[in-house]
Order: structure tokens, then sequence, then C-alpha cells
């Protein structure tokens, strides 16, 4: 038989991202490619005990159906949370527990766009909520990264020119891929921006705990006394990602629809997970681990960063040291061909992307690399930046 | 703000189950509405033993990222499982695991269907998976159930009148909400229909393995030379729902598909209740525990049917006994006024759901109710159909 797709599905191609990490997987590369938390990072001791109880005390719970909504506790306790760290969520707020933020992605396009609708998002971007963007079939326009985050007078262009925005993607603290975070003033004006066009803000903070100097700036959210932010977070960087537990923090509407989304896409997220997760934020120190794995990715990211010295002395390569997450976006020079460097790397055993991965409009030129830190060992890390070098002729 | 949603989520409104749950959830309220598995039929010491192992042994593979088909290993002993068993998969098949078997209709709908290509289904059918299609904008087609499964002559008529089939939705056996399994000879007239008109056909099996007498005919996939066959299963209710753990056995383009769009929809599902499944596949004997729960819902199912004979007796209310699977589905006289019905149920705490909810057509009358006899006790069970009795005036 042949088969036939949707039109939404054939516009959407495996991501570059997927291809270079199944090499990443391969034994004896060095895993600049991924974006994985450090296994060092994950805390296991809480999660052993955490488990044990759960399934000796209330093993049906861990077991039985649930609501599409979240459990009842957990929703509670991320939103106080929420409100007591970051003053975000306000009366008509409400909250979805879901599987994953990459979930949250997929029912604010489902419930917010039909095809042919705009989604604005910062270019380069987090390739995995660009491809559940395409998936719904809406059309992207991309605002550039600056140093302080996306260029503000674009987006009002584009606010400008697009009929049928529905909303505004960014990830504002410590950016996938960029490494950089939006500073206060762009914060508000994207706010004022997105009230004045009646446009929703879509605000995806994986990466906001991750802060290895300053302090990241207030999340868009806090400012959010108009109902326009649809704010994702997610225990994936600081508990572990393969529970997949993340969320939703919304309008009541907003959450109400999503929810009706999540029955017919999953019923629910698994159970065991959110308990675990509501058990680890009652009976542990959160803000304690955070300060211990933001002390290993510190020191992973000074690896990286002081390795590459010898290509920046050398104007073979430049970046802006990130001040958290999990990437590093260095800018190479212009007349580099990104897939033989690429390619290069890879065979001496180093996987990057190439940034060209990473942009809204496919196919663009971009003379980057996406470096990750929190994967690799630091052995793999001094290894793997001294091949960079070699690669780069330094 | 004024919010607008998409027009295929407007078209969808929170499910009439979802509602009912909300009042069988209280304390109370004898649970003749819900689908849950009983909790004694959860097997929860294996459960125990298999998470400790595998958190002492390999605690970073239950919590590290993992890839979006699914847990390999689990994926070639679900394979190998349904070929021994079922004579299902070919050559040419592929499977991926997925978050439920709800996530398999979301998946397929998504990367077969346009808005405004025809899906048909049986009527009445399970409102989970006929929400999942509307959400996606398809225009639905009923096809009336009778005692041996889907009118198949009704099905060949709608399959010469509609344009831009994408699939046939069939729940073959001990079907959801109607209890009646489709008999061998319309299951090969289905499938010759869906290969001569180019259909594909979607196979949801949930309740396959919960046999209470005779056996369970082959399923469609056994037959599937021609690569017609989206098979979609689950472990919800042999092990348990809250792990979210179902699969897709379907040609491997289409599987290919599926699997961008579930990385784009929620990256992989929870990899702790992957290797929990796998685990327990391996070291423990699922037929064995099948058995039990088969015995367990056997009884329940006697109970219940048993219960409800002065009401047959006095020709208030019409069964057939359902060979296996979880409800029963009875037609009442045809002059019952169902709401009311229903309200004077609950009003003595007994939740059950009205037949008008599962129809394909919103707004369908349907003189019938549905029953679930797995999430009641015994006790609940035999005073559940003592109000039942006595509200049909019995």
């Amino acid at each position: 038989m042949e088969y036939t797709f949707s039109n939404k599905m054939n516009a959407l191609a495996p991501s570059a991202i997927r291809e270079i990490l199944k090499a990443t997987s391969q034994p004896g590369i060095i895993p600049f490619a991924a974006g994985n938390p450090a296994p060092e990072a994950f805390p296991t001791d809480a999660v052993r005990e955490i488990s044990a109880r759960l399934l000796a005390e209330r093993p049906i719970d861990c077991l039985q159906y649930s609501i599409t909504e979240g459990y009842t506790p957990l929703r509670e306790r991320v939103r106080l949370d929420l409100q007591q760290r970051l003053h975000a969520g306000a009366q008509g707020d409400d909250l979805i527990i879901t599987s994953g933020a990459q979930q949250v992605m997929d029912l604010a396009t489902k419930v917010l766009c039909n095809e042919g609708d705009c989604v604005i998002a910062e270019t380069p971007s987090f390739i995995g909520s660009l491809n559940t963007f395409r998936s719904y079939g809406v059309r992207l326009r991309g605002v550039p990264l600056q140093d302080d985050g996306m260029d503000v007078d674009v987006l009002e262009k584009i606010l400008r020119e697009e009929k049928n925005v529905r909303f505004i993607y960014t990830i504002p603290n410590y950016q996938n891929p960029g490494g950089c975070t939006l500073s206060p003033a762009k914060r508000h004006r994207l706010y004022e921006l997105a009230l004045r066009h009646g446009v929703l803000i879509l605000e995806d903070n994986p990466y906001g705990d991750l802060c290895y100097e300053g302090e990241t700036p207030p999340c868009i959210k806090s400012m959010d006394t108009d109902g326009i932010v649809i704010y994702a977070g997610s225990f994936s960087k600081i508990l572990a990602p393969g529970i997949r537990v993340g969320y939703a923090l919304a309008p009541q509407p907003i959450i109400a629809k999503m929810t009706v989304g999540k029955q017919a896409g999953d019923v629910h997220s698994a159970i065991f997970s959110q308990l675990l997760v509501d058990a680890w934020m009652q009976d542990y120190d959160v803000a304690a681990h955070v300060a211990k794995i933001c002390a290993i990715y510190r020191s992973k990211r000074d690896l990286m960063c002081g390795g590459l010295a010898p290509a920046v002395a050398a104007d073979a390569l430049r970046f802006r040291q990130p001040a958290g997450g999990l990437f590093l976006w260095c800018d190479l020079p212009a007349q580099t061909e990104m897939l033989a460097f690429t390619q290069a790397a890879l065979a001496k055993s180093v996987a990057v992307v190439p940034g060209s991965a990473f942009t809204v409009e496919p196919g663009e030129k971009v003379n980057a690399v996406r470096l990750n830190f929190s994967t690799p060992t630091n052995d793999q890390l001094r290894q793997g930046v001294a091949v960079l070098n070699e690669v780069l002729g330094v």
C-alpha cells in the first residue's frame, strides 16, 4: 500500500539533532551534541527512598488511573512554589501537569492554533519546540537573537506585519541553543508589545534554576497582570528528564482547554512520576540539590570555555559565556564550511550540532555550532575541546 | 483578555464521562461509571521487587532521557510476544511504545488526517478515542453495533459514499461500551472492504486478554498481509494504567511518522514505566497473572449480571452478557427518560453512564446505560444492582 500522510506532518522531517544523537550514542563518541543532565546530577538516593516508600504505603495510588489535570497535591505545591520563588501566578491562573514541558508546547499549539496561523519564535531556538509548532501546520516567523535576547524591534515589525499571530515563543533564560538571557528591559518591552497586539506569550523556562553567576531575571509570567502569559516549567533539568514531568501555569480558560486536549492525547501523565516529584518537593531540600547541580554545571562550563581559549585567542571561534543553562553557542569565521567542520569533529569522535539545525527558516546559513557541557564527563570535556581546537587549526 | 481557541478544539467539549467520573470519585458513590482495573488486579509485589531492583542496579537508566521509539528491549519483547501469541506483525511492521493506547489514537490521527478528512467508527464507541479524532477536526461517520460487532453492510455503504476516509476505527474484542465482539466472518469482511477501498484499519485491543469464556477471535492484524492495519495495545488493563504504557504495531512508514509526531508531542514515554514493563514480561509469569485477573473479573461480571436478573425477568432491562472486557451495555425500555434514570441512580449513590455519551453523532437518543463491573468491590456490586433494580421499579 502507498501511504499518504497529513499535510502538517509531511512538512516535518525528523530532527537533525535526532540523527546526530544517534551518532552520539555510539560508544566512544564525545557527546557535545546532546542536552542530557549529567548522571551525577540525579538525586538517585532520594528517588530510591521515595519509590520504596510510595510502593510500600500506597501502591494502588502509584498504579491506578488518575485525573488529566495532574495529581492535585503536586499541582498545588508547584503553584505555591512558583508564587513564592518567582512571584508567578495570579488569581485567574491554573496549572496542569504535563508529560515534560514539550507537551506544554504541544497542547498550547493544539488549542490555540489553526493551520496557517502564525507563531513567532526566536531564531535560533529549541528545535523540539519549533517542530511541535510545525507539526500543527502553523507559519513560523523568526526574531533574531542578540546578546541580551531577541531583537524586540524586529518583533514589533513582525507583529505589525502579521495577521493571526497566536503567540510569541521565548526561552528567556540561558536560551537553547543561544545561551543568552533576555534582559529585564526587553522582557517589559516584549510584554507590552504582546499586550498591545493581543498576542499571547509562551514562556519556556527549563533552565531558569541553572544559574551560575548573578541572578536569573524575573520571569515574564511575574509581570502578567493581564492574563497573556503561558508559563512552561519542567523537572527534567533539576530532577530527571526520564520521568517526564513538566507543567503549564496559565489563565484558567487556557488550562481548561489544554486539559481537554491532554485527555484526548494521553489521558494523564504517569502517576508514579508525579507522586515521586511531589514527595521530593515535600521531603527533600530542593534548593540544596539545585545548588549542588549548579556547582557541577558551572565547573563543566568553565572547563569547556577555558579549554576553547586557544581557539578564541586565534580568532577561530567566538562565544559569549553563558551565565547558566547547558549550552555554549560558538560563532565560527564566516568562511567556515559548517558541514565539513561538523564531520571533521565527528571523524575525531566529537559530536556537535551545526547552528543551522536551530533556525526558524530551514536551510538558513549559520556559521555556528551548539556545544553542550552537561552531558560529557570532565575527561570528555578536556579531550573534546582539544579536538575542536585541533579541527579549527589552533 | 478574550481567549480564542482553534476550531478543532472549539468543537470538543469536556467528555460527559469525565464529568460523571468527578461525581464517581465522591466518597460513598458506587462506581459503575468508571473503567478502572480492580485494585486487587495489580501485581503490586512484582512492581515493588522490580522497582527496587531497577533503582539499585541501574538508576541512571531509570531517570535519563531515552529515545522516542521506546526502550529497545521492550519493543523487541512486545513484538515477539505479539507474533507468538497473536500471530500479529509482518516483516514490514515496526513497533512504537506510547503513553498508553490513547496516544496511539492521537498519533495515528495526527499523522494520517487533515481537517475535514473522514474517520469511520463503531457507534457507540470509546469516547476517549472519538474525542481524539474530533480534536483533529476530522468528520466522524458511525457504523451501528450489532450483537456480533459492527454492521459491515453499513460500513460498505459509508465507504462507497465517503471520499477521504483515512481509517476505520474498531474495538473488536469486548467492545467499550457495547461489550460485544466482532465475529471472525465480519473481521474478514472488514479487512476486505478496507483493502478494496484503500483505507487503513485502526484496531484498538485493550481488552483482548480479558476473556472469561471461549476464546478471543484472531485479531485483524493477524490477517494483515497488505500492511493496512495499525494495531494498538496496552498494559493498562493487564498490568496498570497509571504507568501509561501502550504501543502501536503498524507498517514501518506509519511508525516512522508517528515517531516524528511523538518526538514533537512528549519526546518519549516515562522510561521507568517502560523498564518496569520490560522486567515484568521477562521475569514474571504474565499468563498466570492474566488468568488471575480474568478470574476476578469473571466473578464480578457474574455478580453484576446475576444481580440484574430481576430487572431482566421484568422486561425492565436487557443485555447480552459480555464474554470478556470490563463493561455491560444495558438497553432500557424505549420510553425510559435516560437523564432522569441516571439522576435517580446517582441520587441513590450509584453512578452509571448514559449510552448517549458514546455515540458518534452527538445528542443521538440511546435508551441504554453502560455499567462497569471491574471498579466496584463485590459488596458495591451487590448494593449497586439492588439500587438499579429499585430505580427500574422491579
